[in-house]
């Protein structure tokens, strides 16, 4: 079933805008290794844009149809006649599918065909699938997340900066973090629709857009992030699907969080979902929020998923030697003799073999001196080298303590 | 396709330990949502422990075997036996595919069957799933992962308390985080045979065990943690698998992290997975380590998915109402005029209204007087019916700003 290759899986694209485009470039760059993997190679065979294209035409001659226009019409009367045609539909509608995805799971239940939408709710964060199919047989109790990477990056820029709401607004337009109508993000419209969403796979309850109560960012003032951060909190725009006594309770509100709270340490355009369950406790999936190429990733992930669920892995694709001797930074840490010249004798064999010291802090006094650095990236045989001529130095009390070091984040 | 239940769908498990019981009292629980969703309603036809079943007949009987012995053989024998005769195989045995892999991947492709492994790595972190299914079409890059709870849990203790490794590893064993012989969690062991996992799946090569480079925990010492706090850094055991020139590097060592780093952060008895992928720069799964009814519901994860891969929601199960009146902690800000009785009259309506005080700030003086608290959770008409009234009272000087707040976590 692996490598040999069957006819073409034949996708028709609608829309090409941000996420349309990245998805057009990204397909065949990866069509190969979807290829190898799921048996058959994925190739557009028909996009259909506001000037060009004809959607029955494409239909025809598709075995999937990715849905990118956005918005509700005619993305709906596609993705339903697509459905009834029989073929498979991913798309990335929030709003199409908050306000009318049980109209459309049933049109995919009655075709016998999938609906995937990953990309429509977290970014590459993929929260449909873990909720949808590893906790398919739990009970979910509730749903936090941050599902919204606009108004995230405005409050982790206004608790970070102390500026206000009106001057991290124009810093995330600046940056390409809000559009130049943001209103659908900073009202919590956006993150409600995707909350609908996630609460329908949660609780297997219809959660339409409207029945989320909503609010938004734009009231915040940079007196309750100050006030707040007295009392240990941080503020996030949180979505919340829980049960409830008598029933769900699905709402969006600016929220403050405790330091211990998962979503507490997401900052920045970020996404990212927490899932309670009582015999799993909780799950936390974070990852950037919707960008293009991030959004294309998670509609190619589905399209895969729907040419072929990998029930087993295909055979290696190709030989790939396991390498050893790799390039990582490290912390040394040695106990050395109280006495001049110790630091530059240690700095000078470092130097021969090409090791760059990026800190370094001396304590200690007589007996207790030590020398504890953190040095760049290297070889880790050119380091250890230099670790074992260290080793031989006279004014070593002990063997030097080695331990890797992983380099900044970003 | 939904509702209506076909044949029940029969399951024989092997193993009856900590996570083959909480397995087999899971099921029955779980059973009718299973059938609502998947169509066929699972049931164990069979156990076989060292004392009682016959694997053969087990076999006859069964559409998917639940193997939960743990250790090579038998385990290895009676996967491959379930496999060549055409069942399903669920598995959480990571020393069995991490040495024996791609034997059993062969004989699944030969058999035509499903082999799944969720719980094999990451305790309930869906790291397969994502990386084998989400990322089926995504160029992995590098893998970095927390994937051994107990020694996590030593590490945090270490850097909370100060305390030596023997003392930490003591307190583990009391609160059952570490086995009576923790040799294969603390020699970094328990987290190569989890990466080798890893990495065959995020970058489809074939990677044994013994080709992991690992090193444990046990020569850590109090001081290199103190030191590297100063640094700005914190200690984990961490497994990297990653692309380097020439192949592939798979390995686990303790590490320093920046405190930026997504691993940074996750403490106790986590485990947590970075994944980094040019398309989708990257994702973070993290949530508990392995427990047995964890585990065990890892397993049912997968043992629904080889019922039937989700292509499309099921009808929804029950009228769930949604509820709109639901319990919140409040931040309350206040500004009030500068004046004695100020507090007590707040306070007192909040009494009134069952609203409990947890903290109060007040701050500021004259026209800069402010009032700053967090109440408990409280039914929100009770407490937006309180601020009402506080909102009334002569001595504020604007209007009460209202934000919710989550409770602390754990």
């Amino acid at each position: 079933m692996a490598a040999e290759v069957d006819a073409p899986f034949r996708i028709g694209l609608l829309g090409h805008g941000t996420v349309g485009s990245a998805f057009a470039r990204l397909l065949p760059e990866r069509a190969d290794a979807v290829a190898a993997g799921a048996g058959r190679r994925p190739e557009i065979v028909g996009v259909l844009t506001r000037s060009r294209g004809e959607f029955d035409d494409i239909l025809e001659r598709s075995d999937l149809i990715v849905e990118l226009i956005g918005g509700v019409e005619p993305a709906r009367e596609y993705v339903l006649r697509a459905l009834a045609a029989g073929r498979h539909v991913v798309t990335a509608n929030k709003a199409l599918l908050s306000q009318h995805g049980e109209e459309l799971y049933a049109a995919a239940r009655a075709g016998g065909v999938q609906l995937r939408f990953e990309a429509a709710v977290g970014g590459v964060v993929p929260v449909i699938r873990v909720i949808h199919e590893t906790l398919a047989a739990a009970h979910v109790e509730k749903v936090h997340g941050i599902v919204n990477g606009t108004t995230n990056f405005i409050l982790s820029e206004m608790a970070r900066t102390g500026a206000t709401y009106e001057t991290s607004l124009a810093e995330a337009k600046r940056l390409g973090y809000a559009e130049t109508d943001p209103a659908d993000d900073v009202s919590g419209r956006d993150a409600a629709a995707k909350m609908a969403i996630i609460a329908r796979l949660a609780f297997d309850a219809p959660v339409h857009l409207d029945q989320v109560a909503y609010e938004g960012i734009e009231g915040v003032t940079p007196d309750d992030i100050a006030y707040a951060r007295d009392l240990g909190l941080s503020l996030k725009l949180v979505g919340s699907a829980e049960r409830v006594d008598g029933g769900l309770a699905v709402r969006v509100f600016p929220t403050f969080l405790y330091a211990e709270h998962p979503l507490a340490s997401v900052n920045g355009a970020f996404n990212a979902v927490t899932i309670e369950s009582p015999a799993i406790t909780e799950i936390t999936l974070s990852g950037p929020g919707a960008g293009g190429s991030q959004t294309a990733s998670a509609v190619l992930g589905d399209v895969v998923s729907a040419i072929i669920p990998p029930p087993t892995l295909p055979p290696p694709a190709v030989e790939q030697p396991l390498v050893s001797d790799v390039v990582s930074a490290f912390y040394l840490h040695l106990e050395v003799a109280d006495r001049p010249g110790v630091l530059a004798q240690v700095a000078e064999i470092l130097g021969l073999q090409s090791v760059s010291v990026k800190s370094v802090v001396q304590s200690g006094l007589g007996d207790d001196a030590r020398l504890v650095m953190v040095v760049h990236p290297v070889l880790e045989s050119k380091f250890l080298a230099a670790v074992g001529l260290i080793g031989r130095l006279d004014f070593l009390r002990s063997t030097p303590r080695v331990i890797r070091v992983i380099e900044e984040h970003f």
